[in-house]
């Protein structure tokens, strides 16, 4: 059982590799190239560990980390759809569904199981660690826009309110991050690098 | 006292995007293109909580995932060191203790000193969680080089017994994922990527 065990985790293994290709349309903190879903999906696992003390609920961090860790996995085969593009549906679509039930299937059948759950549970967004997790992920674009002159607000000229509508899920995890996120935005608004008005 | 912790907590989450940059000899499974440690980090931490049940002693999973999470972050200013380059030292360097003074030295007081003594933990490699973190770092390129044709085997011309030595220390975290390492390397020196005598 171990052995067999041991061969389906190293399928999903050297499949989920492929996380590495998928690109973002946010760009890395210097700037010069998109970043990709693996990158993403560490940097957020760091912010949990840094950050986890600012969660206003008590949570289980090794639960989120297992969220952010995998949270993107399902776009190996379903992409990455830009959060301001709305034309698209951003939660758990049918194609989504389709890949994590793909690719966490190589695993044995409880684990795959086990990914499965937790992988909706950070979709549904409901429970306490689901909520620290979306913070973390509506906040690291939003350091990476900051320190890039704008990044893809400018690229794709979306407005603040815009912007502000989807940051504000960050409250729904801390409100002292969401505190700091908010000054960002108004600074952002100062520098001229997110419009109140789109061009 | 949260804002000041938080000011410090993003300037290091800024500071840490470089390891994007720093670039492994290791290929993706794909083989296109070298990993850098940001996306090697991420698929280790996945490797540990998929193969966390091999583990010969009871292990705190949270604990790995730290480790593993921030392992390779003095190479931000230290560099990669190529495992098989044998003029160079390995461990606790004199530059990457520096290194690790500076860029946790970022985080508040008392994080910066629990970064560092997990990162000291983990280059010790004595306790069950630093052998079981090594084991994963130990067999991700190993997983990589035999889906590669031989990788940095063949392209540093790097002899079994070589390769054998370094991936001993699989044993020291789990004797299953050892047994099936073996097998590989066995397998590799049938399928001539991997050599008994060098050219």
């Amino acid at each position: 059982m171990t052995t067999d065990n041991l061969q389906k985790q190293v399928a999903f293994i050297k499949e989920i590799d492929k996380l590495k290709y998928i690109q973002r349309k946010t760009k890395l903190f210097n700037s010069d190239r998109h970043e990709n879903d693996a990158e993403h999906s560490w940097h957020l696992a760091m912010m949990t560990i840094v950050l986890a003390e600012h969660s206003d609920k008590p949570i289980n961090v090794l639960k989120v980390l297992k969220m952010v860790l995998i949270h993107d996995i399902v776009e190996i085969d379903a992409g990455d759809t830009f959060i301001y593009d709305a034309t698209k549906s951003h939660t758990n679509t049918a194609e989504e569904l389709i890949a994590a039930k793909r690719i966490f299937g190589l695993l044995p059948t409880e684990q795959a199981a086990e990914f499965i759950t937790i992988w909706n549970e950070f979709e549904d967004g409901t429970t306490d660690e689901a909520k620290f997790a979306r913070s973390m992920d509506r906040f690291e674009p939003l350091l990476q826009n900051t320190s890039n002159d704008g990044g893809t607000w400018v690229e794709f000229n979306v407005p603040y309110q815009t912007v502000y509508d989807k940051k504000k899920a960050i409250q729904n995890g801390s409100t002292s991050i969401w505190n700091y996120a908010e000054n960002l935005l108004n600074e952002s608004v100062d520098r001229g690098i997110l419009k109140k008005q789109p061009d």
